[in-house]
């Protein structure tokens, strides 16, 4: 197993745990919160895959993503107090998540032979609308739209994840890089408190 | 025509009425009721087929869907406190509608050589995310997520559809089996009140 | 470049502008502003093409609608103010966007031997069914379930077009009678405040 499918299965995990928990803090019942769990984990590649002509899309042929997803809620519901201590480590491994998800949804449209600007969109978009899917679900206006600078340290990383794989860099260290950028970006946009706010 | 082709016919009629009857409660106009009947009626299995690559999705090959749901809108508008009165003959049209839609859903994924955990929840969300669009589309936290043992109802008949294919019994025994396991469910758990709730 | 995909490309213009609008009074930051103006501009046709099959969808192919909408963007965001005294022009172009729309939504169905009912269905989702993501994203109820004759003349334009194509009139003759049906039954419901309301 390569680190990049191991770090994307973790991504995965926490993705599953951050829907488990919107869902339990909602009191939404047993099959209503495997459902957010499992849509915020694999909504963005799934809406990146459909868009595309990636069929059947990605989780749909590789089951490990379901038992994943299924690990994740069992976590979440059984060690609920234990996870939400945890929450340093849940920021760091969900910006890993971002950040990874972001260059493996560049790389499928790269291999697509899709132009760049359109790889680029729909990295930013496998990263992000996961958790789109999860607030409009759960009934809330995407936090995405509202706070940190979550998807703009996407686009960082999509672009500097194209710029290398441009210069032929090996595929590990464009990664590895790539997710150092949206790390960096999102550590400091969140202790500094900086926003890109367009009005006021 | 077959008895199954009837009665996915009738629960396309019965979901599609039951988001005409919603629509018309938010007071939306002539096509706003329409497009919510239709995402009602037909929006559960449009997911599964544009995830799992079967296209064109399925109404959009068989026109009768097309004139179940304008017959499914022009019932609740021209009958409305009729079908109102109806209500039970409604609830079980409708456990009808999910429990044949989840075993259509499997089969039709079955038939794409997904894994046996993909079939089932491709079965499920074909049964029940139609609702879920509904509920996104008027403004409501999706009900399945709140009430009933409606998606776990399917969940439940979806197992036992599983197991009875996998013993290759016959289709229709499989289905039947698999309708009354869901009514069952449902009927007991609105009856008795049960509910999956996870806190509390 | 012909006089119809000029037009394309307009309407992707002010339906992009429409979106960003919305994102900066909602005060979503700079990229959840440029998302919203994504899904309004190019959500209608990425449904549309989801649902029939055609992939890579739409926009993923033609990478001057994603320069459109950044455009629109941009104006949006510099000359925000001039817009708004704009609003009567925006009317016309978004008329014209949605009457387009639906006519090359159409005009692409049947390109894939789908029936006239669906032809027409997927003619109106291509042009009303952004502004509807749009809505939902940002926390709306979808305004055309409650306002104004929008879907209603984009249906009609429909059946002009499906009319006139059958008598194989020439197509840039059928768009721009369609165009003209759509805009006349748009601006008279607007000045004399016609709606297609259910009930009361």
């Amino acid at each position: 197993m390569s680190w990049i499918y191991a770090l994307d299965l973790l991504g995965t995990l926490v993705f599953a745990i951050s829907g488990v928990l919107t869902a339990i803090d909602k009191k939404f019942d047993l099959v209503g919160t495997l459902v957010i769990g499992f849509v915020t984990a694999i909504g963005g590649g799934t809406i990146r895959d459909i868009m595309i002509g990636n069929h059947p899309v990605g989780w749909l042929r590789d089951t490990n993503y379901i038992y994943i997803v299924t690990l994740g809620f069992l976590l979440s519901y059984f060690f609920k107090s234990n996870i939400i201590r945890l929450r340093k480590s849940m920021f760091l491994f969900d910006t890993v998540g971002i950040a990874l998800f972001t260059t493996l949804g560049i790389k499928t449209c790269l291999s697509f032979k899709l132009s760049i600007p359109v790889c680029l969109i729909m990295g930013v978009v496998s990263a992000v609308f996961g958790g789109v899917i999860r607030d409009v679900l759960t009934g809330e206006i995407p936090l995405i739209f509202r706070k940190e600078i979550y998807a703009s340290a996407c686009f960082a990383g999509g672009i500097v994840y194209i710029i290398l794989d441009f210069f032929h860099l090996q595929n590990d260290v464009s990664v590895l890089i790539s997710i150092l950028v949206v790390f960096l970006i999102r550590y400091f946009s969140v202790k500094r408190g900086w926003a890109l706010q367009l009005n006021e």
